[in-house]
């Protein structure tokens, strides 16, 4: 039999039957794609062996973690073996004294933080998934989150890893050392990589200190172009919040409707903005924030205590699980755009609604430009869906005439592919390619993502 | 005649004069390769042009900033042209908004920092050669600097490049967003790649809210180990100091000689320690830290006026140009190790100096473990150069057993590539020359940096 070698090398760790390959075969995106075989490896010996395995064979391969993902990178396309890393979840070493986190990739992020929180220490990639997402998966899709306003993305945070090539061969790029200019830098070219040009065995993680206090308010704005010129206007005055997040009309109704949580309905945006530092910072940049946003016309609200300010972030939490009562397709984009240019692209994404009759509700990291641009539609009505998918053309349009690009965090997997050249050019295109080609000849990595 | 395209394009920017040739010949290495002609490009169109003509009759062409450089990045080692990118040195825009600047190649990191501080912004990245070294040439090594330990080195403050391919060609990699997931990630690819993928055009860069203030404090130690542990401890008090500097006892020894400038020649090592934030912020971290050295035995003294902070600094920064005095032969390197390692490290260097009997001075960055290890040896003396050779060539063998690497700053260039396989592996170094020929199939772009 074809994967006899695997179930020999794995045995009660190889997975075959129909129900188990099932589990196996889809991600946030809904879609399904069956694997032919499952493979769940606890050693880096074991992922080098089935790698070797799948290249000689050329059967593809699709690491996952979570399968948390929004654009389909971690599914099995083309069939072949769906190599999970959910085993290979230990937190190998927690230096204190370097700063620095040893992990295998199927850690959760969440059960790292909380690994990291007795010693006052956090990892910043906070992905709105970090209860149930992975580090191999945040690392191979560079995600970022809420804190990425301050803190930047995972890629700012990985200072090495361990990984398997097409080949089975293994090697480590990157090292504990925050300076290290020895050669290319293939950790960062592996970050983002989306699973095609390795598999990520083990990270070097940086780690920060947690810091000594934060603070949460909400500013209610009724112009979207004020809420954003605050946005710019607290950047302008030095002030780098530890989150700058933002909700539209849509938004807010959409969640009004559906829990009452008491926002206001009138509002056309809410920022939500958090600070963190000494106690004496946090104060010092809230009193100039509340200053700019009273100035750009809003009403602010102040959280002072933890059930407050669990109540400011309840809305912005809320919008993606009550999206789905409104309608069952949903087109979950997540453009950046120069955080200059978010009115802008707002009312753009404003302007394509009403062209193409879908209903649009934008949230998302002000903070960073980027916009979680939801396009609702009832996937039984055909024309509506026909509009839906025009209408996302249109916003990566206008999102690109901006500056801007196609995706933020959630990678372009195979929902974004037909949109990447666009973006990148012809000619960069091209040099992806043969990159991939460099590190997986026969294309077994996570085929048809890059598309060759 | 070979070069008359060239000429007819630039004109009176074509140079090919021995004594124009010879001012592009050298770096602070202080090695000379002559080119064969010196270009001076002004804009982006004509570095392809220069490009496209040397990749179709595959003549070799290295670009150069200020060479500044320590490694050789810079040098025309097989001839060729000199592409000095030092005319196209416009700062084209500060982004206010986004906190970005857009500037050409050419500019000078200082200049940049003079043209922010108006605004109240920096680029964080300060390589000591700040003054009189490029953005072009920081990108292509990757520049680190003093306030590394805090804010990181070059590539992290990097958002895009527009870049010249060896054919000629023009692509942008990267945006204004700081969030952007769409493709490999060629930008970081490219930072410190040397020259060897790519020629630097334009550069999107992120710039940083200058801080409210800042204190410097001198530790000194009668215990290098002693001094190493207070390293750690401040860091494991969750305390990030923007400089962590150290001086060890033979570079005390040497700046006192040479300029009496009252340093205490019995210490075993000095700290210098730089904190920035707001005012209440770093009268508590001072505080912290100066519990941290007393209690390692530290006699600490504490700046309180700009005097006092530049007597502080004068002596870190004397120690380059003292060691000059000594000995006309150095080899200049800048080891990195694991924070932890330090102590471990200097030891080691101390037991090679006596055993080759060169003399060996430490200074650098201790907060992230960047050593720069100065093996002194008299030019004239065969048998101690050689002597110096060995000694850096077991000094590199112990510090890659610590888990470091060859070189945090200064890059691999000419004179360390002999010593990357043994760091990055063979496997790793072939990945490397796969890529190299990927983006440069001709080998044109400064070759024999990457050996293929």
């Amino acid at each position: 039999m074809k994967f006899d070698y695997l179930k020999d090398l794995l045995k009660e760790r190889f997975l075959d039957e129909k129900i188990d390959r099932l589990q196996y075969a889809y991600d946030a995106t809904q879609k399904i794609y069956l694997p032919d075989c499952v493979v769940l490896p606890k050693t880096t010996q074991e992922v080098s062996r089935i790698l070797s395995f799948a290249n000689q064979n050329k059967v593809p391969v699709v690491a996952k973690g979570c399968a948390s993902g929004f654009s389909g990178g971690a599914l099995n396309v083309a069939g072949g073996i769906a190599l999970s890393m959910e085993l290979m979840n230990n937190i190998l070493e927690i230096d204190l004294d370097n700063l620095i986190a040893t992990v295998e990739p199927g850690v959760v992020n969440y059960d790292l933080q909380l690994a990291l929180k007795p010693h006052g220490l956090f990892f910043p990639p906070d992905p709105s998934s970090w209860k149930f997402s992975s580090i191999g998966g945040n690392i191979a899709e560079n995600a970022g989150g809420p804190k990425a306003v301050k803190y930047g993305v995972t890629k700012d945070w990985v200072l090495g890893l361990e990984v398997v090539l097409a080949d089975g061969s293994i090697i480590n790029v990157g090292s504990k050392n925050v300076k290290d200019v020895a050669g290319y830098n293939l950790a960062q070219l592996f970050i983002g990589s989306e699973g095609t040009l390795c598999v990520i065995t083990k990270a070097l993680l940086k780690l920060h200190p947690l810091a000594q206090a934060s603070q949460t308010m909400q500013a209610t704005f009724n112009d979207m172009e004020l809420a954003a010129k605050t946005v710019s206007d607290i950047i302008k005055n030095k002030i780098i919040p530890s989150s700058l997040e933002f909700v539209d009309h849509q938004a807010i109704l959409t969640v009004e409707n559906s829990m009452k949580a008491g926002l206001p309905t009138d509002a056309d945006a809410i920022l939500i903005i958090e600070v963190e530092g000494s106690v004496f910072q946090i104060k010092e940049d809230l009193e100039k924030i509340e200053q700019i946003c009273i100035k750009n016309g809003a009403r602010v609200k102040i959280a002072h205590s933890i059930e407050e300010e669990e109540s400011i972030w309840l809305a912005r939490r809320s919008i993606s699980p009550t999206l789905k009562r409104i309608a069952d397709g949903k087109l979950n984009e997540d453009i950046v755009v120069p955080r200059s240019k978010i009115a802008e692209m707002i009312k753009k994404t404003q302007e394509i609604a009403k062209k193409y009759s879908v209903m649009i509700v934008n949230f998302g990291h002000a903070g960073d430009g980027n916009i979680h641009t939801n396009i609702m539609y009832n996937t039984k009505d055909k024309d509506e869906e026909e509009m839906a998918f025009k209408a996302m053309d249109e916003v990566f349009n206008e999102c690109l005439k901006l500056g801007g690009s196609i995706s933020g965090e959630h990678g372009i997997g195979i929902t974004k592919q037909d949109y990447l050249e666009r973006q990148v050019g012809k000619r960069t295109v091209e040099l992806y390619k043969q990159i991939k080609l460099t590190f997986d000849p026969n294309n077994i990595l996570n085929p048809h993502k890059m598309k060759l």
